[in-house]
């Protein structure tokens, strides 16, 4: 068995790692770290994990759980895991980040978007963790940088249209909410549920962090540069992203070609599910899966298409992806540990 | 008093114009119909009105209610109202049509979205009933065509970049979501608790009954013809609508100079309040009120204005904005009915 | 008009007060107070009411406040209300406490509950505030002790059995489910909307403060003492009580007499409606309401009567009974400014 | 591989057990009956299960199910599952039945609560599946009447408790909250998003169908007669079931002690986990999963004891539970297809 830690555990992805692995038939998870709630068994911060873990949180150096593990999850806020990871890197480890910290390839947009980066040298190691683009260098690396949540819709939702070059790049637009698990578990009035039920409401309108990350993989997929507009929007349900995204056509495609186009690209990808035509893609059809569902509309009297993307953030949006790398990297089944049916109602 | 009656009054828009008929100063709520509750008390339905109001609802003809009132609200489907309302119109009645019936004055678009129109003469004489732009219409006519729940809050939002001519109109993209409360109270399986809760996604993409409405609207107050993509989105919440509106800038407009147009656009409309530099509308805080809250943001990368408008759909919506209008033809203060202060939380 | 101050407005009961005196028709909302947000202006903190209050927190001395207002709210925590009333109350306003600090009488019981009672002497004049059940005392008072939000349904359900000496007093158990503004805007893990969303639990079983307050007033309803059981739970909703209350009858007595008595019991009672036979009350049905709905069932396998009482817990359960008492201390209309439907759906 | 079939798959329970059969490590499932859906495949109904099953629904006659199939599973509603199952049962197989149709062994008090039946003699064959309790008897028989939700958990929360004759049964009390997905997933107005959103009542208070049967199994366990008030409510979540249990202690009891005692009794069960002490259960840490959680407390002030027990409605409350019973029956480990983590938050 492989041994896995996990660097940041009580948060909600951390916990979501905490699940996945706890199940995973190749990995044992022998460490899992929290300074809030260091001492404690996992069970009493996570009740539903009571019966499937019995490992107590650790307020542990990167050394010492160096010494424990084969692969590591950072699952740590950006400007924390550029501090952590550089240990388990030099000894050889195998690590999944899922912060932000070494997903831009250009330093100056790293700095002026999220501050001074400490450990700057390891961005150029580290790979972008989306496997059904960048499978083939995934597995030649021990280092991933998972993506952000809303990136990942957004470049699955993207890519098909953008290879083929049929979009006009200058008239890009990413409307997305995402569920309040997003912002993570921290205790912030923002957060609590009476400010969030009933409610509905943009936030950071043009100014997320992850919009960076997804110009420059969209940049990529096109072969060109161009900005895009995003604005995240908080939705009053746990768990889900969906992405709306408009672009106009460069010429004419029927909704049956698009839909043909986009079932070739991911063909062989048991994790994106391209819906059928007229159907459109639900959050709750992909809740506690690894799955992006992706649906398409072709508006002919504006000349639109229109891209829906749906994921769970904390699965294919954050630890589900990151376990997919780690069997990537070790070799494993890419869907052990993810087998898993969506949950509905 | 002015004596009221509501045909179609078992609807959630029918409840919503009863529970503010019921408490409004310069009326007297006379009849309520519904063929489905015939016989049965209001509260009997609706136990939230337990103590406010003791009709019953009956199964009538136009003629028997046409003679105990003076203002009647069709809270109707489309293609019902069209049967209903005529015969109030020639009884010189003041009416207030929440149907889709009278808005589109162009019978061919009416009929290629909606099929048959059985009394089209009467079209020309409604008018579109947004009292923020087209008062002193409203105010010399007898039959409102009470506007659709999505074209209220997107054209109250775009309304002052059009008439400034600020936009270029070929780019104009509306990003809509609506709470539940707009599919109405029929027992259909996609509202059902279960389908709703935890989930969120697109539905008509681009082929929305209302879109023609918007269009029509849109183009009126821009002077010229234009299409725009419309998505709307299922939000699993009881009520609210919330537009995110996308267009490009003709040149740059700062968000400054853009606040300030908005602010003097309205700034003798009660229920328009423009939200402060940086703040954008939530949904929960316009919800059981009239307001409609408007937000914007410029992207300076993309050239791109975002208008973010937030309405309660059942109020602003839908009877809120009936009641203004019945307030204004009748004369009486245009807020009478309507001083409630949004719940929240 | 009477002038009012609010003495600690940034919380969800603060702030539904700001929202009802805002509106109220004889009184002038003249400060409001807030140490976490003095400086900014109410609709900075609470978007809902911009338009509706220009007020601005302020981080103010009881002395300060007392010079300007006639009436004061204190919507403080426990232990702090202490400190702040007896300034107000040497003053000689008027003065509505929504903490638990001279709610029981018994000085001794309040220390065990709450811990040290530093202005203990003016317990004895503070009158319990359910104007139901004790209009005429607080008719004469110039300081309510307001009841606490379970209290009120319970106390409300429970009176017209206890009075005719209906129940088996030593086998009452109320289980009761509060909506989460109950738990305060405090930013509490256990609050957030990822927390609470989907869930349901009980929480302080036996060991919540307000027991010794039910048992309080359900002891002197009765004449005699007993304990009861009272389990709390924390419902998803934003919103809402609904308390469900067992107990055995000394005799037979059907639901016709029983739905009777409780009729006959509250028939001048705007704000008790007593649900018809066989209805039983919803909270959606009282939501942003003064309403106490009560519904009631006979079980004669067990020889138990089922009561359940529905309140939204920061109106009738906090902010609308205290202006009720106003209203009452002042000899305004009783009802005077919460005159609002319940907001459905 | 077992051969299974699902009679009356399109329901919510018939979809759970649809998600947990096809990824079932023994089961291959062949078959799926719908009348509403006959000829559809299973994912053009529930999405969520795209690339997870390729069945379409059949109108089936039992017979031609029966020629396929080694087991099948009877999601039916009561007085249908009568009508099919004796074909299935004669013909040998095995077979879950989840309606009421044969878990109550006294004829006359089935047709009291549910009307005529028409296969009454096959109700002596059915084992009552709540395998912590009877294991052995479901070894040996190849019919099981699986149980109802509100029971599964009421049952298992005072199983130690009555079994250890602590308590007095005649004050035996079970206060209950259901998600939706208990009422199924026909189009009920009681079933509509915006009737329950925001709501929280009681229904069929002392009258649910599944009074009886908790009486005739908590009778047995207690080895003697008695009546006990059962009150379900309507919770706004979709999945999972809260009793909240009270009665009084026959002599006192410590906590201590009686967590020992629930301990013992369930530790060799996987799937019943006993909180720690001064821990209550929460639904949303039982969602998806098969566990049922049981938190205990004493009131030493009434001599009561309150237990508490957790089920996701649709698991151990239906699917999951017949699975459980399925891998007893024909030999499996009894775990195998419900090794699922509860998905939280």
């Amino acid at each position: 068995m492989m041994k896995a830690a996990i660097f940041g555990a009580s948060g909600y992805t951390g916990q979501e790692l905490t699940r996945i692995l706890s199940a995973h038939p190749e990995v044992k998870l022998v460490a899992v770290t929290s300074r809030r709630f260091a001492g404690q068994k996992v069970p009493a911060v996570f009740p539903a994990l009571q019966g499937l873990t019995s490992l107590t949180y650790q307020n542990a150096t990167p050394s010492q759980i160096c010494n424990l593990c084969d692969v590591v999850f950072l699952a740590l806020p950006h400007g924390v895991s550029m501090e952590i990871a550089p240990e388990f890197i030099k000894a050889g480890k195998k690590v999944i980040d899922l912060s932000a910290d070494y997903r831009l390839k250009d330093l100056k947009t790293y700095e002026m978007w999220y501050g001074k980066h400490s450990s700057a040298k390891f961005i150029k190691d580290a790979v972008y963790g989306i496997p059904e683009l960048y499978r083939q260098k995934i597995k030649k690396t021990k280092f991933v940088a998972n993506p952000g949540c809303y990136p990942t819709g957004i470049i699955l939702g993207l890519a098909p249209a953008l290879k083929k070059k049929l979009l006009d790049v200058t008239t890009v637009i990413a409307d997305s909410v995402s569920g309040v698990s997003g912002a993570g578990r921290e205790p912030l009035t923002g957060s609590l549920f009476c400010e969030v039920d009933g409610g509905f409401k943009a936030y950071k309108v043009g100014k997320h962090r992850h919009l960076p990350e997804i110009e420059q993989e969209l940049n990529a997929l096109a072969g060109k540069k161009f900005a895009i507009s995003f604005t995240p929007h908080l939705l009053p349900v746990k768990r889900g992203i969906l992405s709306t995204i408009y672009a106009k056509l460069k010429k004419d495609v029927s909704l049956e070609k698009l839909h043909a186009l986009y079932s070739a690209f991911y063909t062989n990808e048991k994790f994106v599910r391209i819906c059928p035509q007229g159907v459109y893609p639900n959050i709750s059809s992909v809740c506690g899966s690894n799955y992006c569902d992706i649906g398409l509309a072709v508006d002919p009297r504006t000349k639109r298409i229109i891209i829906m993307a749906a994921i769970d953030n904390l699965v294919k949006g954050a630890a589900g992806q990151a376990v997919q790398n780690m069997n990537i990297i070790c070799g494993f089944k890419e869907d052990a540990g993810l087998n898993v049916a969506p949950l509905f109602p």
